[in-house]
């Protein structure tokens, strides 16, 4: 039975499964561990340990039976499919000098993964690497993912890396365990149906370095009764950095199985053992040994906080592709308009940014006297043209407003908005494209929000660039300058997604996405900004930035699938705006991260730095960005002249 | 006029160009150098050096016409075309840290670029990039090459590499000015109107590091004045080395351009002006100031070897890929018999091992009592029955032959060859596949040439393992071995023409070719070895191979595009047959080498390994081969399932 109930949360991690020795009593299997030891699933071997190819030929020629645990008939293939993972046999070794075991191993791997394909099982388990090569397990493995049936293979994977601070190219990869797995991947080509089941040990290495494995394909974590500690009271317990990892398994669908065999003796009287006594006793059947550790994996699953709500309704987004907005050439829907109108803590921030910008334009004593011209350009449906008459009301100055909008379907509701507030004496609607308007006279005050996820990708630049002309010399403009960020980041999900599409184009499109199953491998860094007003004499909108990101060395190696983009915008003075993780604004949901993927993703060595290039390029009908690595090597420029991906004028 | 006629050469290395200043007067410019000159081509600028948009803007505004040298009127078409090499201004920085600078460069980089494809110019010389970075650079020239006319863009870089054994792997750029081309390259995906006009100074680098280069797309090589030394009697000559590079210049298609001041005050009367007195002075017109340099080029020219005939029969088969044969699967056709009949070479060698093997079988004292049984398996259309008849007489042996021969086309000529030479009594025809033929007696000698260029790839093994069972216990097999070597090459436009088909397909199959422009980055070796007749008890052909290959620390960094692959086979005993280019059997021709690609070229830095595996993999119905490397990184492993190439069976 599932390990609790947590708001929201749906995913795989309420799951957890126990590691088995080979019976061939496959029943007996599942009703000791799940029905007596209230574990979800079992990890166990199909296959007898003895079994070897080799010696099976020359014993009883070609018409042996295969020792499998039990026939595909002693389970229900509900039972088989829902509650069984199979163990590979452990003993395979592809990569061994030895050829006969090479060949054992090969034929073994294929028959077993082939049998646990019959039995439509949800998941094998492939022993891990054994020494520093991996390439015949990989090849082998590679070729079996090929017109595999929706079965996952997870490879074992000992969480291990030293901490040594060499830059030392050739130390082995046996420091770190992430570096056979990365090859492994690598060598099956980032396959979707390979991913990684890490082996928990008692000692964890950096948080930096276990931060990593968060953006890769994990799927399972085994912890050995190994790694517990002993509570005061006697019990199993982990120590704080595990239970750290624990929630972070929680938090990213990876699901527990225990393993090993319990090495605390429990005291023999305890509550929880008296309540279950009856249930015990009357089965005749011994307390599973593992049950201490189950409940306290349990515990910690229930103690973990709820979800909020915004996270909850976010589930659905998470990791999940979708094209960024193209607000100035497509006109939004009444629905999109719905959805952002409710992001009061972005219409808040306008308003103190209106507050200010008012109160320095006109002093308290002229406050009755003077007005002020305010022009909202792209007024939509009417929230910041509220959000100015809002701060108009609470700064006590006087306000005509412009709320000028080029989408002729908002500019209906933008009319009876205006009507059954009453507004009709300070707000004038003007149904056009800000950039060819005639306005009647010059505002005070421009403010506008026509920001995208990374600041300038929605064309503000241009469209403010051309609404400037309706600003006074002295006027201000809100926002009066934005800046976009990046960090280059490990997202085998979303490079996978982005791979599936089968070509060159959708590795040079940005997407926006809600981040996470990614690994940050640095902090954001800015790309661009754009102050408004411009009164520079050069009002070319190209930019190009150059950037180097530093991993830290006790990360170790990690792989590089794309950069995660943000961008911050200063509405006014100290009030700001924006998503970049160190300096978010809170219970902001307007805008997810967005992503820009590399065609090959670049692995980075500890102590190497990696060397980014974004271009911002402007033509008369579209704007678009490239981008490139040139160290730790070069990679191709994404997007050339904009062929994949750009946005319109 | 051409630096000379070689027989069979029709390379671009027969014309030679000159680097002039910027001249207005393009008719003037050629009239001097080429007419009086004898030079085939100018490298001229295009654009007053003096030029920068942003000066212009402030003088002219837009209404200025760029300081192109002439109108394209002042030459026809044709001159532009096939005498004018379009100079791009050398101040140019794109990647400078002063903007006005770099905007200035692209400007001027796109405006002089259009004018010269406007001129229908076959190529432009790209000034070499400033400093270490050029990633600005090669986006702007990148976007210039997505629909560009078939104008080919010559970088120009210097021929610089210091010799510091460092493995400093932050060590500058500017120590090696390939890593320079490389970024440049890789930023541009290889872009195959993208090449390099090398810069030839006085001193050279290491002849590994040289070696490099022709594995590269290099077109020109320009060789300043300062290169040259002074002969006995005053003369410009070049180095040694320099002499050896240049030789390797004209081999490789790569065009000399003359530049510089001359640095030589020559004598007044020699025989050279005397004989041409009349002609200079009719004209009034003083003699090219280089002209003793390109004459001097022109001696090395003609100097050189000519192409012996089999090189130049070949020289339409250079770097061009083909499907190999399949000739189990597929029946060859009559042209492919003739061809490879005539490679005497090869039979010579066949003839030999037959003749020891002959000897060995049968004493002298009992050549005139004892008949060998010989089959030849596979036999064509005769050649190796020939060559078994010949070794017979030539060592008084008594022979019985059978042609074995599965082809019913080539069996009908085996007919009529036999008839023709009246071999009636001694050799039987059998039109069946050697793997089915019920045989009325056993062989002693089993006679086969059923090798490919990578030895195994055309199904020997499988073919002679069916076979064996013809051979006595004792019997031999000609030949009784064969090993496939690889080794990794630079070969960019084998890289560039696998691309070209835009499919994974192409990147994972193996082509037979007649490498020429390629970089061998380290000596071959050994992939799998073939022993025949094959007694031991794993019949298996499969196979797997890890190999490592280390370069020579003084090439610098290179790339690997693929793996050129070779094979040795032991006919008997100490006569062998092969292609592997330390100890390929002289004037054979049958076998051109073999190219494994790799999908993604790797860049190998100085001091770090390659590691290789190669795996042969059999099916009932198909042969194959999947290949991958894991060091320096891992990539993924080609062809799996022999998905994109096999052989039938």
């Amino acid at each position: 039975m599932p390990l609790g109930e947590r708001a929201g949360d749906k995913s795989e991690s309420r799951y957890c499964g126990v590691e088995t020795q080979f019976n061939d009593d496959m029943p007996h299997v599942l009703a000791f561990n799940l029905s007596h030891g209230s574990f979800d699933f079992v990890v166990a071997p199909l296959m007898d340990p003895a079994y070897r190819p080799s010696l099976m030929q020359k014993e009883s020629g070609v018409s042996g039976v295969l020792p499998f645990a039990g026939s595909d008939l002693v389970l229900s293939p509900s039972q088989w499919s829902s509650h069984v993972v199979g163990k590979i046999s452990p003993w395979i070794d592809l990569d061994s000098e030895d050829e006969i075991l090479r060949v054992d191993s090969e034929i073994t791997l294929k028959q077993e993964i082939a049998w646990a394909s019959h039995l439509s099982l949800q998941a094998c388990l492939l022993p891990a690497p054994k020494g520093n090569s991996c390439a015949n397990y990989a090849r082998c493995v590679n070729q079996t993912l090929q017109g595999l049936n929706s079965m996952q293979l997870w490879l074992r994977i000992p969480l291990v890396k030293t901490d040594n601070d060499t830059m030392d190219v050739n130390s082995s990869n046996l420091d770190d365990s992430w570096e056979i797995w990365n090859s492994f991947r690598l060598l099956c080509e980032h396959h979707s149906q390979l991913s990684v089941a890490l082996d928990v040990l008692n000692s964890l290495p950096s948080a930096n370095s276990l931060g990593r494995w968060f953006g890769e394909s994990v799927r399972a974590a085994i912890i050995s009764t190994d790694c517990f500690l002993t509570n005061a009271r006697g019990y199993p317990c982990l120590s704080k950095r595990h239970q750290k990892l624990v929630s972070g398994f929680f938090n990213h669908s990876i699901q527990i199985v225990l393993s090993g065999e319990p090495v605390h003796s429990l005291p023999r009287i305890n509550s929880d053992l008296a309540a279950n006594n009856n249930d015990n006793n009357v089965d005749g059947v011994q307390k599973h040994p593992l049950r201490p550790y189950l409940d306290y994996v349990g515990y910690l699953y229930q103690r973990m906080d709820p979800l909020p709500e915004q996270e909850r309704f976010e589930l659905g987004y998470r990791d999940f592709l979708q094209s960024p907005l193209q607000p100035l050439m497509d006109n939004l829907e009444a629905q999109t308009y719905e959805t952002f109108e409710k992001d009061t803590m972005k219409y808040i921030q306008y308003q103190r940014a209106i507050c200010k910008a008012l109160q320095d334009r006109v002093p308290d004593d002229k406050a009755s006297s003077v007005t002020t011209v305010l022009m909202v350009v792209g007024a939509g449906r009417g929230p910041l043209v509220r959000a100015s008459l809002q701060a108009a009301e609470e700064t006590g100055r006087k306000l005509k407003v412009y709320a000028v909008e080029k989408n002729p379907n908002a500019v209906v509701t933008l009319h009876s908005l205006v009507k059954l507030e009453g507004w009709e004496n300070i707000v004038s609607i003007i149904s056009s494209d800000m950039r060819y308007w005639d306005a009647p006279e010059k505002a005070d005050i421009l403010v506008s929000e026509l920001l995208g996820s990374f600041g300038d990708n929605e064309l503000s630049p241009e469209c403010l660039d051309g609404a400037q002309r309706l600003l006074k010399d002295d006027g201000i403009s809100i926002p009066s300058s934005y800046t976009s960020f990046i960090q280059p980041v490990t997202a085998s999900k979303l490079y996978n997604d982005v791979k599936s599409h089968n070509d060159v184009a959708h590795f040079e499109t940005a997407y926006v996405v809600k981040l996470h199953n990614i690994a940050r491998l640095a902090p954001p860094q800015p790309v661009f900004t754009f102050f408004h007003p411009n009164r520079s004499t050069d009002k070319s909108n190209n930019r190009y930035t150059k950037l180097q990101f530093g991993v830290s060395s006790d990360t170790g190696s990690a792989m590089i699938h794309g950069f995660a983009g943000y961008f911050d915008a200063v509405l006014y003075k100290e009030v700001h705006l924006g998503i970049e993780p160190s300096t978010s604004t809170p219970n902001m949901f307007s805008w997810f991260p967005i992503f820009f993927p590399l065609r090959t993703p670049i692995s980075l060595h500890p102590g190497s730095s990696l060397e980014v290039h974004f271009w911002r390029c402007c033509r008369p009908s579209k704007v678009w960005y490239e981008w490139s690595v040139t160290s730790p090597s070069s990679s191709p420029i994404h997007n050339t002249n904009g062929r994949s991906y750009w946005v319109g004028l």
